[in-house]
């Protein structure tokens, strides 16, 4: 499809690059049988079967490097569809660098991020979108995430897209044939027809596109900001948030969590709690919301969690304190130290949401996972298994496909010649087509898209 | 062997848990097989043969979790000699991390650190110093660590302690006969031949121990300590030692190093420079060698190099600050600045090694690399190829056996009965065996050794 030079064998380390067990390193191309047999001691890998794996040696010079097990994938019946080969190791970085050199000298080239999948989606394995999941699905942290991408990968969106495209290259096709009889001013296409079914692909290009919104937040987590004065309790609030989840984490051996923020998952959805310098800081001497700290905050999350202390605070106070938060977030009132202050009458005197709580009994936080929940989901206007949009480049392309479809429509109200109508329906099929990459897709996106991908993969 | 419950089936994340290309999940024992088949939608893996690789869908309550690569090792043809099955994953630390939790449901257990390789050594795959030379592998971080404990995994040792214990069981049998004539005052076990059989083999235990020193440098890197006065150019140097490394190493793409110390690697052989706060502190007031910081960092060093700017200090000076520093220490002056001082004649005033070198002009260093090498390779009384300590359950078990066998040889020549002396000889083989396991080795000291292995090894 591309100008790729399938001549070269590349090789990568997939696993991450630290010390464990196993390491593995994946090598695909014409020549990944032969460079690997050359430095492998055992049974001739060229005479086995696909599918199959193999104990052995790996040398250099007559020093062993390592014994390891060789995985072998016949083409086409790989991931790259080429002869792949995996070389599983023991796991240290030495060991695992020393492999990959001798494999350069012996004729590899280091494959460049997401080098596999990309061969994968030049050779058909599958579709631009699918492979753009695999990304997402090796990314995925929540249920919600993961069940997304995996649904992507499994071609959700590439079968939608199809049906949408088919029915609109039909058209298209009728109109090219109408400028072949030019002067002759036939209409093969129905003109009232090709209008409904606009209006139809425009309906659901819209569904599609407006489920952006849920899907992105799904995929990167929802954005949320506590803000407050300094001793509402926002630090204790958070704790106890997440404490739990810390547990059950902390359960399963070997799992660590490199998160530079507080996460909380509720129901699979993943919150991410935006930390800034001030958001733990108790010793904060900044006493108002309206500081440049708390904004940038709020300009960054989706959700604004605003807490206060309901024994020293006044509610008044409150209501003013929130005129700062822009419109567009969704704003949780959170009155705490309620274990204290039992008798205030908590009710909703804005529009916003205001609920009791006391951080340090441990009450109302139900309450507010299950709030936080149903803020994320009432954006989700799909139902169950629809496709959703998770991808910006997808999102991009959906609005430029929009706006091809209403040149079109507007075209036919003006009955233009067919030759314009023709060039509009093909930008839009163009920027559909790009989605799953069923046209040419730029060699700068294609390495936007791949270069994303961890190395290995 | 030993009581070890092996009705459970084990399972374990083999790779380092980050996101990555692929991820490995290892499942062991009877019920492997059976367990994997229950969440797998593919083919039926009971029907399949060894050595053989699988793709299809892990899948839970009708959800798909991923789609993986299942490799089939059927006992007793695989590490554990159980029945093992690997998943390869997506790369995915949630993924991995599901599949772990379906897997535990099903029935498996949460691998102890190093419960495979345990497992491998109680059935008899490989013995107790084979076991501990693959952690040591997959620790191993330069040339001379990886050499040493290839060799040790594939057997170095035990073939050498084997020949040891092998006489010496002989001779222990022989007087263990005279025990049961105790009556008739025989001697089956000549004790010219004894004598001079347990000379040897003190030789040998002696020449094993002796590389201890020398291997666990190899093992762990020698530590090198840098000192003198904050504007020597302590820093410039240690930078220059180090700049070469860094760019080999970040020209192989993925590669990160996680150290937390600098380290350099001659020949193979990785030096470690400590690193103090002092260190790399150039605005450290500090004026003398002889502070407390300085001292600790000396302390841990093997080697110490004193640099001093020999535009600025005179020599007397330095041999006086050189007194501080412990006998037991090998030491390298380096006269900095010598590009400025070229006249300055640098010789040897003191029984130290003393070189000229500007830090600043990059000269003097492969000199300065050069005899670092050779304060190590001094150590190392061994042969090319001869089996070298590293460990230091290894080193005390052979000064034990050295202990026991003294006792013998002093037995004999107070010609004192034959029970106590086959006594001696049993706690020398006892000592001995216990490097290998031949003989029962304790539950707590199995858990030791296992205990410092990865999770999934």
């Amino acid at each position: 499809m591309f100008n790729v030079d399938f001549e070269d064998t590349i090789v990568a380390i997939a696993t991450p690059n630290a010390i464990g067990a196993i390491g593995v390193i994946r090598v695909s191309g014409k020549e990944s049988l032969n460079i690997v047999n050359s430095i492998f001691e055992g049974k001739n890998l060229l005479a086995q079967k696909s599918h199959t794996i193999h104990l052995g040696k790996l040398v250099a010079a007559n020093e062993i490097i390592d014994e390891v097990l060789v995985s072998l994938f016949i083409a086409p019946n790989s991931y790259t569809k080429e002869n792949v080969v995996e070389i599983s190791c023991h796991g240290s970085p030495y060991i695992l660098n020393r492999v990959i050199e001798l494999l350069l000298e012996k004729g590899c080239r280091l494959a460049r991020a997401g080098e596999f999948t990309q061969r994968a989606y030049l050779n058909g394995r599958f579709d631009l979108s699918q492979a753009e999941a695999v990304a997402d699905l090796i990314a995925s942290d929540s249920q919600a995430a993961h069940k997304i991408a995996m649904q992507q990968m499994r071609g959700g969106i590439t079968h939608k897209l199809a049906e949408l495209r088919q029915s609109l290259i039909e058209f298209t096709a009728l109109i090219e044939l109408e400028l072949d009889f030019g002067e002759e001013d036939v209409e093969f296409a129905n003109r009232e027809k090709l209008i409904s079914l606009l209006h139809a692909i425009k309906d659901e290009i819209y569904r599609l596109s407006s489920s952006f919104k849920f899907g992105n937040a799904i995929k990167t987590g929802v954005p949320v900001a506590i803000v407050g004065k300094p001793n509402a309790g926002k630090s204790t609030l958070l704790n106890i948030l997440v404490q739990e989840e810390r547990a059950i984490v902390s359960d399963i051996a070997g799992t660590t969590r490199d998160t530079i923020e507080e996460t909380l998952t509720i129901e699979g959805i993943l919150f991410r709690f935006i930390d800034t310098a001030g958001l733990r800081d108790t010793t904060d001497v900044i006493e108002k919301i309206g500081v440049e700290r708390s904004k940038e905050t709020i300009q960054k999350a989706q959700i604004v969690l605003y807490l206060y202390d309901s024994s020293q605070e006044n509610k008044t106070e409150v209501v003013q304190a929130l005129n700062v938060i822009p419109k567009d977030k969704k704003v949780i009132v959170l009155a705490n130290k309620h274990d204290i202050t039992q008798d205030a009458i908590i009710q909703n005197e804005t529009s916003t949401d205001w609920i009791a709580i006391s951080a340090k009994e441990n009450t109302g936080i139900q309450t507010l996972k299950d709030l936080l929940l149903q803020k994320v989901l009432e954006d989700n206007n799909t139902t169950q298994d629809a496709i959703v949009i998770t991808n910006q480049r997808h999102y991009e392309a959906l609005q430029l496909s929009e706006q091809a479809i209403d040149n079109v429509l507007a075209g036919l109200q003006q009955q233009i010649s067919s030759d314009f109508i023709s060039q509009d329906l093909k930008t839009a099929l163009r920027h559909l087509g790009s989605i799953t990459g069923s046209i040419d897709v730029d060699k700068d996106i294609l390495a936007t898209i791949f270069g994303k991908f961890c190395i290995g993969k």
